[in-house]
């Protein structure tokens, strides 16, 4: 049994869907391909974290403008105080979740073949963009 | 400390939601109950899985009307090309999530007595069937 | 390598938005100190976890306000036996989850600043209060 924990500081990006697969496999991978069966959870303290489609940069664009339907700029929000992008931020991140546990298998993430990990950020401006990875499992 | 990791090919199903609790639970259970305490993941690369009421199957009519309300077909999508069904699924998906960690108590996943795994399909035909299970923890 | 699990039965609540980060810590807090790095998994059998903002209120309030919007009382619902109520319950509790992993680094939860444990409770009186936190991680 072996544990491994890295904070990764990601791109800054604006508000939309990212496909960031590459972007934290290829920060983890010399750990990652050590193991042979385990859990890679991949959290973060604010925006979303979720798995979708990796292949169709369409798919991102239309899941943001859903989400704008989902939570929309215009609803009758007490907290308003941060600006009008900041409360529907909160109710995007609740629906998505902050939080992804993937299996490991062979020394990689079993995503499937058309699986990704995406981040969706959901203000205007870039806020914060530390993830944290923890891994267990066993080792080969 | 053990792992355990298997890939389940789950029965074919159309749109809607649906209870594989005893599906799942049949094909791990001679594994499972060696466990005293541990974490079981069910991670599925497509549709949802998502923990809710085991008992009245009208919850789960309910629920896929709900998903038709809040994913329309209907919704100004610019990804069409893989049918009306499609892009409302990849938000259904990132709305329910594809991956449940469960506790392990005693050899059995501590669900409430009134709570299930639900699978949910949101292809009209059905489309990839797989579920990788992992579980780690202490044997008894 | 080392597990830990515990129910803990929490403070009744009716319907709402609560934050409980201190409420779980405190309950867990001798055992969490001890972890070095590790995963704790809180899971609920109803009602809705997530993670979002600890600070104002009124985030609280607007989630409850949203949810009540995505799930309202006056859908079609065919399962309206426990109440108006019960069904937007299900359809929330699916969208929030129930199920929170959050990483363990030098003995506390790897949480932002503004980030907190919220408890959603989606019936009008106040239902089951349990939740099993179950930790484990390598300990110091």
């Amino acid at each position: 049994m072996a544990w491994y924990q890295k904070t990764l500081t990601l791109q800054s990006r604006s508000r939309g869907c990212y496909l960031v697969t590459d972007e934290i496999t290829r920060a983890i991978s010399s750990s990652l391909k050590q193991y042979k069966v385990g859990i890679a959870n991949i959290f973060r303290n604010s925006a979303s974290l979720t798995l979708n489609e990796n292949y169709d940069p369409d798919v991102r664009t239309d899941m943001e403008m859903m989400l704008n339907r989902l939570a929309p700029e215009n609803a009758p929000y007490i907290h308003t105080m941060e600006g009008p992008d900041d409360m529907p931020g909160h109710v995007k991140s609740s629906l998505f979740g902050v939080s992804l546990n993937i299996p490991i298998k062979d020394g990689k993430l079993a995503l499937g073949t058309w699986q990704g990990i995406w981040l969706c950020e959901h203000r205007d401006y870039p806020h914060s963009r530390n993830v944290v990875v923890t891994i267990q499992g066993e080792k080969k």
